[in-house]
């Protein structure tokens, strides 16, 4: 099924926009895990799979630690035991064409993924590689959470910030090619809400609240598509951490029922 | 030794400018390496590091293939037997500031890197862990070799385009922080000759010769440093598959060889 497709499924039958980021950090685990970073993370997601639309591991987590295996064996946990989640490869990519097609491997083939995160400043055929992979999408940065993110997304162009331009031409170009989304930081609900305004119901991946300090009103009322639904929101260390003992995985669920709760009074349907 | 004293020591002892950029695509292999990542990398390595200031692994080639067992190997190899050249893990990383401080362990850390691509789109807290670790640096994505790098890269902000935005605050602010160097095409001489006019000595990564058809006596001409190096200018594709026969590393070294004298011959110093 096609990311698209995928997603919208993911929101109906979840009845929910959280998605729980995989940020493992072995020295935060608590002692019931031994340090496994699979076990920690199939614990996360048993215990959180009915509050999510999409799980997204950070490849960077496991890339730090060499835990590429843990990576492809709770990508595919995920698949096997939660089809209808979707699976977001949060890996940020962007080279020329022919390196961007060995990271459309990566994402697609060796990890599965459904979508991966994607940078644009290296342009279309940077991009090309991903969306014309079978039933692969992107989600592409457009303006980011950080603090640093106005440096080069604010600057004016035209009498727009830069990040306006990219959300355009992602909507209207690289959308046709196929399956798109971007990617705008909860830190800034008012440029969410730009960015809403000229790409329809393009999907919107938002991460920063939790540890980075967003707020779910702002964000809920700001990102919302047509539909009510249209957004990615993404908790990571506030869920993962939530407790660091051995109700860890019970505190995990309890903080994404919260999460998903606070974001869904936000929604009007 | 930090980055730009090592890259210096690298261009006196070598008197070259050549990189030769490692992309393994098995597919591509001659017979005799068996499908071997490391056995090819090895051989190519043995045959021309008499003829470079830098190697370049280009990490997605080994992620695509789960191969990162032999990126680490390769890079140990280089580090131990080659330890006057400098090892510049091509990666493109860009994320927010908790998720860079991974991706610089696992540049610096896991594979020993002694600079790292990095993309500038998420502005400066996202550059800062790679510049803070200690002896490692970046060369940070300005002008990309790809056809779509105009994309965004030439959009005009203030008159110039961004690229030269990106230029001036890596030399004027990032390389305060720590060495840095930028990226620029050998498909756009006349941009690195912009490039290099304000940025004063800085390193520049230099791709897109060879496979990608950027004229050598152009970049060398537009490029060099106020003491006639200052370019790290890479070829990939050119030097791997020069031959795929039995005499592939004998062949990789007569290009590379060719390849540093082109350089040189126009190298004014």
């Amino acid at each position: 099924m096609a990311f698209h497709s995928h997603l919208r499924r993911a929101w109906l039958t979840s009845n929910s926009m959280l998605c729980v980021g995989l940020d493992p950090d072995p020295a935060r685990f608590p002692e019931v895990v031994h340090g496994s970073v699979f076990d920690f993370c199939r614990a996360i997601v048993d215990s959180t799979a009915h509050t999510v639309c999409a799980y997204k591991p950070q490849i960077a987590f496991f890339s730090a630690i060499a835990a590429e295996r843990d990576l492809e064996r709770i990508c595919t946990y995920i698949r096997e035991q939660y089809p209808d989640v979707l699976l977001l490869l949060d890996a940020k990519r962007g080279d020329i064409g022919s390196t961007a097609e060995q990271y459309a491997r990566e994402a697609f083939d060796r990890y599965g993924a459904q979508a991966v995160t994607v940078n644009p400043y290296l342009g279309t055929d940077s991009i090309e590689p991903f969306l014309r992979h079978r039933d692969g999408g992107v989600f592409v940065l457009c303006r980011t959470s950080n603090p640093g993110s106005g440096d080069f997304q604010s600057l004016d162009v035209d009498g727009e910030p830069l990040y306006l331009h990219v959300a355009r031409r992602v909507a209207t170009e690289w959308n046709e090619i196929g399956d798109c989304g971007l990617v705008v930081g909860a830190t800034y609900p008012d440029e969410l809400r730009q960015v809403r305004a000229i790409v329809g119901d393009l999907p919107v991946l938002v991460p920063g609240i939790g540890a980075q300090g967003g707020d779910i009103d702002a964000t809920v009322a700001a990102g919302h598509d047509s539909t009510g639904y249209g957004m990615v929101i993404s908790s990571s260390r506030a869920v993962l951490y939530a407790s660091q003992g051995a109700d860890f995985a019970e505190a995990a669920a309890a903080e994404a029922e919260a999460t998903r709760d606070a974001i869904r009074g936000q929604t009007v349907r």
